[in-house]
């Protein structure tokens, strides 16, 4: 079975959990509480020595952090995963923007205003992550106009990465109601199979 | 043929010339001159709506933005990645840690210092990105320290990823000369099969 090191607000977490789900996946969780230091102890840095979470433990007793390298590793040769090496490309492109232009701006605001209640504390830093986040929602309201998924025609986990935080975005002061096609992107996949909320 | 469309000078960029000559495969290369907003221009935002480099071109004329995905697509059933499932989502891993750990630190240093040669306009972002580069590099070091290349006892797109702002990340103020582990790496880097500098 595998075991999800995860600190369960956490929307990197979260995507774990949602694919480990749609695939029915068997998994147990064990909570690092990250407002404590649990991510930075002797036995946490052993099996990642960046200190963060999640940490994905295999079956067989492998470590994999980083979330999208994890959700990639799960996905591969499953329905979440295109085909085409092309597609197979193109969901790594929208997980590398997640990662660089989307979470250090949407995430972290949240992480601030929902998780730290800090939103005064971090009023300045709030104020320049704003535009940047909205720019990162720009280009995915822009992409979700044309298409219903991320990559090709299906749900992948190219949406999962990008739904974890994107679905939650207003708790960290961003306003979705202009975004049109992000809405109706949320809202089909929060109908998909076996479907768990960031908070089951 | 593959078409590259680059700042020359972009580490970024540099990863997918230093992949495509070590696997023999042919470019071309168009200048893109991200300092006179040529990357967001209308035809350029066609290629790649997040507006930055590099974009690849593929031989039918599909274009990757993203250089790690762009790696991955490149590199995909050659020497440059490991066989097994397990060892290729560690690459996957090390090319996350290098986008949202060691590229926004070290390579946002240098562009400030070296490209834009604005190091006193910069001083207090500069200040706030030396300790978390730092973290990066330390990480690396304790790394490589057991193992020759990041992942199996290969070179892979792990390697080029990461190398290609470490090697220069002096350019940004980052002192290298107390990582023995990671200085004997770029040696080995450098001693790779048709190894191209990122000045060539």
């Amino acid at each position: 079975m595998y075991t999800l090191y995860e600190f369960a607000t956490s929307g990197n977490c979260y995507k774990l959990r949602l694919a480990m789900s749609n695939l029915r996946v068997d998994f147990k969780r064990v909570s690092i509480d990250i407002t404590k230091g649990e991510s930075h102890t002797e036995e946490f840095l052993k099996m990642n020595p960046n200190g963060n979470v999640p940490v994905l433990e295999t079956p067989d007793g492998k470590y994999l952090p980083e979330s999208n390298a994890a959700l990639w590793y799960l996905a591969d040769g499953t329905t979440l995963m295109p085909e085409s090496k092309f597609e197979q490309a193109q969901v790594l492109q929208w997980m590398f923007f997640e990662q660089y232009s989307h979470e250090p701006f949407i995430a972290t605001s949240r992480y601030w205003v929902q998780i730290l209640k800090a939103e005064e504390k971090y009023k300045v830093q709030l104020d320049e992550k704003r535009p940047k986040g909205y720019a990162a929602l720009d280009i995915m309201e822009q992409h979700l106009d044309k298409q219903p998924y991320f990559v090709g025609s299906s749900y992948s986990i190219a949406d999962i990465a990008l739904y974890a935080y994107t679905h939650i975005a207003h708790e960290g002061g961003f306003n979705l109601n202009s975004y049109n096609a992000i809405n109706r992107w949320i809202k089909r996949i929060e109908q998909t199979s076996n479907y768990l909320s960031i908070t089951a």
